[in-house]
């Protein structure tokens, strides 16, 4: 990452941020162009997970080649200009992003495809109420056999903040300040995540 | 696209989805994987333009390669399997999304970039409160010297929603009932997306 002040390192912050997202942007090879579509995904047992059908532009992109890279974005607040300047240069937007690569495959076997489409429901629908995939398999099958469910196994993750860490203490406690009393619904996490980043 | 019903042809939806979103996903060849970058953009006399620095990664993988793919996003409801079913199957991410794939160019002329960096920021801080870029030019001069200003030009488009629209006229209206007793915040704007796009 060209500026070293944005990079996080630690493990925790990019697993809280998989966990935190609901969307991910996978993106193929397509020569002359990359592909990029987005996906819901489950980060489970240090790999990334969504499923498909077993046709269609991502599925024989895959078949053609299996390196695959993964974004994911948590968007904080928009920090005017005016906050620091009469100038625009300034504006900023706060944000955190991890970015990907690795290789992909497709899960084969149904009970382990069970598994992680349990997974992925208890993201999305933590409620539950839904028959659990794996403890009624042969109600499943049909949906099983059918459904392509890929996993990237991730060689590289590259985790980006822009939080307000480069800022001397005094620049810091002042934006944490302007941001609490704009009061905007994001400012609330925005502030949370500047302290728990620079006090990691 | 796959599944046709998902596709939406109608370039005002295509340009709303495009005000409306906060970022996209910059993709850049960079073998063997592609290289994604989530930017701030404005969709801007038929193009999408960004801005960035004159090093680092995606300047690099420009330099080699000016072909660029660009992911929106606008996440909609998410619809629990049991509005439907006791199975997993019918759970679902309702979503608009749009790729586009095109030649990217830097704008090199001062007027051009202030021009579309005030687009930008009348985006992003609509309140302006900032000095206007094109009309000081000479306080700007070393800040557009030194910014990356990106064009993509669009050569081809193709937006996705998942709203509902597969639906028979019964199921979508117990679909929107169902969600308009939920009442989640992000419920209602799906419901009046279900809408238009169903009287488009």
């Amino acid at each position: 990452m060209r500026r070293a002040e944005f990079e996080i390192k630690d493990e925790n912050e990019f697993e809280k941020l998989l966990k935190m997202a609901n969307y991910g942007t996978l993106c193929l090879n397509d020569e002359p162009f990359c592909y990029a579509v987005p996906v819901n995904f489950i980060y489970y047992k240090k790999a990334i997970y969504f499923h498909g059908a077993m046709f269609g532009r991502k599925y024989e992109l895959f078949l053609k080649n299996q390196n695959g890279s993964f974004s994911v974005v948590k968007e904080y607040s928009f920090i005017p200009s005016y906050f620091n300047s009469d100038l625009a240069c300034p504006a900023s937007q706060y944000f955190m992003s991890v970015f990907m690569e690795g290789k992909l495959l497709l899960v084969k076997e149904n009970v382990k495809k069970a598994e992680v489409l349990d997974a992925l429901m208890n993201k999305y629908q933590s409620e539950g109420e839904y028959l659990n995939i794996s403890r009624n398999l042969e109600k499943y099958l049909g949906m099983l056999n059918k459904t392509a469910v890929y996993e990237l196994q991730i060689a590289s993750w590259s985790l980006k903040a822009k939080m307000g860490q480069n800022m001397k203490q005094e620049q810091f406690e002042s934006m944490i300040d302007k941001l609490q009393k704009r009061g905007f619904s994001e400012d609330v996490s925005t502030v949370k995540m500047m302290k728990d980043l620079r006090h990691m």
